[in-house]
């Protein structure tokens, strides 16, 4: 069993394996070798393969196909080696000082098209709906079944964005408590409601964004694609519902479309401007409403929900690791005069 | 000038550099080319070459020697490319909701051997000592001299570390702001000794951990090596004073040996087990006096400092990055079961 572990002075917690844990030569590549990626003749994602993962949960598919069976166009599966053991939430533990719990959570595995090669840029923006439908289903039904009070749904694109397999998929990992990052934006975003601004601050964000429109790259009916102010990567971008929400897990089918737009383009301005980089896509959203509502009384007045799009460019180093500072090299507004400027075809 | 600019959600940090702005390309290496490391035959840090360095600020040179001329063993220079232009803390800006100030600050080398070679672990504890020494001067003066709020002493060794050259050298980046991961531990221990232990939490952490042993990796009379309980990473480690100390600037003569034995148990363990990987070293101390008297009175008796050793062995990735959450695949006991049972000979 896993276990999640508390730094009891940051409040940061940790999920440490301990079922598979790695032995130090598991580090050391043999000399001369790149450490393995996967099998250039195996991958089981591909369709023919349903039976090298897990029996799926769901799957968008061919009317009379059987699960787990091809026909499929797009499957979710528990990850067949979960950061997290599935289960309810289990309770808070003590030894001394120390605090922990048992490494309980859900773990998925969202496969995104039955095409090997196909990435998000190239699917069909109605394919790509379909996803981010499925984020908001998954979402639902992981808070409502298994009452975990966060739910985040990722992607991570390359090796060096950590993908093990290079299937295109996402991912989604639910955590018996609200991450810190998380916390940090609401409680954020709560005092700048109730001490400033009177008003969500990612609504006046975007209303300072819009009059200055040097951060803004995109922007379609129902959301804008930003480069942060504060970007802490280079040619970081940020996709924001222009109508105040705070839950993914309301969005309407129509907006699945319009995001689908939106994300489609940031990423394949990306992938023209600096060549297919290795991405990590997150999605931030407002925790399980069981918990908000008791937490954080009117969190759907003053948070707002987004996508963050990070391209691994740079490498994090000691100053970063040691003070929480980024360093980045590229001015967001330069960045953005770039990915506004990209031209490519959407096929 | 750079800019320093804040995430006025997650009070976070960043320094934008403006001036030396990367385009995409710069991202972008020639197809079948490796990025391009420091060229192999020539190296600004070594002897011969001071003249390719800004001019010294101190060393430890031999008598009769002059500045900026071989004779040195040690030589603390102002970064050539530096993130934080040199000078004394800006005042705070704001342009609509906006927050950000000139990127001031002090950014320092520290060329710790004149061996282009010798790491760390293979200094004799005496050099590695005075090296420890000068993290203490610096310190001192930047706060004295230059009134910089934090003054953050880190070491990147390897590439995967963030280092863009190899000869062994340390860094100091003062900044004009107390950075967030020092704050979220001072108020984190703030917040334990007021309401719970009554004492330094890193002083009762300590005690916990000498009494269970399973996490601890060495100890000398001054300092204990531990792998934390909530490791972020495999095989992170931690050094920390037996004795309560706030302020890395007070460390006497006497144990900067003693710290200088305990690093390099740590880094020697970590390179007979790991192969030589790649690492980060922080310091993490408490903030210029001049500024944590008024804002966090009391601090000498609740804050800790110690050092934190990162081997890069894993990388980040879209979960870590969303939440603030890590996986470690190594559970800090293994870690120290290793690490504690690393056979090797110092020279």
């Amino acid at each position: 069993m896993p276990e999640l572990r508390k730094d009891i002075l940051t409040g940061r917690w940790v999920i440490i394996s301990t079922e598979r844990s790695k032995r130090p030569d598991d580090f050391r590549p043999a000399p001369g070798t790149e450490p393995k990626a996967e099998s250039l003749t195996f991958c089981p994602f591909c369709p023919g393969n349903e039976a090298k993962t897990p029996p799926e949960i769901m799957s968008v598919r061919k009317p009379g196909t059987k699960p787990d069976q091809p026909g499929w166009q797009i499957r979710v599966v528990p990850n067949k080696f979960p950061a997290l053991q599935p289960g309810p939430p289990p309770p808070k533990k003590t030894k001394g000082i120390f605090q922990w719990m048992e490494g309980i959570g859900v773990h998925e595995v969202i496969i995104e098209t039955t095409d090997h090669h196909q990435e998000m840029t190239e699917l069909p923006v109605e394919h790509l709906a379909e996803i981010l439908k499925i984020y908001r289903v998954r979402i639902r039904a992981i808070e409502e079944e298994y009452h975990h009070q966060y739910v985040q749904v990722f992607k991570n694109k390359g090796k060096e964005a950590g993908a093990s397999l290079s299937h295109p998929h996402s991912q989604i990992i639910a955590t018996p408590i609200v991450p810190k990052r998380i916390k940090e934006e609401i409680y954020g975003a709560e005092r700048l409601y109730r001490n400033h601004f009177r008003e969500c601050a990612f609504c006046r964000m975007l209303k300072e964004e819009m009059e200055i429109g040097q951060r803004l790259v995109y922007k379609n009916k129902r959301f804008a694609v930003l480069t942060p102010f504060a970007s802490r990567f280079p040619f970081e971008t940020m996709i924001v519902p222009l109508e105040h929400s705070a839950f993914y897990r309301n969005i309407s089918d129509q907006d699945t479309l319009a995001l689908a737009e939106a994300l489609q383009q940031s990423l394949a301005r990306l992938k023209v401007q600096l060549s297919d980089p290795a991405f990590n896509l997150v999605l931030h959203h407002s925790p399980n409403p069981q918990v908000s509502d008791k937490a954080w009384p009117g969190i759907e007045n003053y948070y707002h929900w987004h996508l963050e799009v990070m391209p691994i460019l740079t490498k994090v180093a000691g100053f970063e690791l040691g003070t929480g500072f980024y360093i980045n090299p590229v001015p967001p507004e330069v960045a953005a005069e770039y990915l506004k400027n990209t031209t490519f075809s959407k096929s």
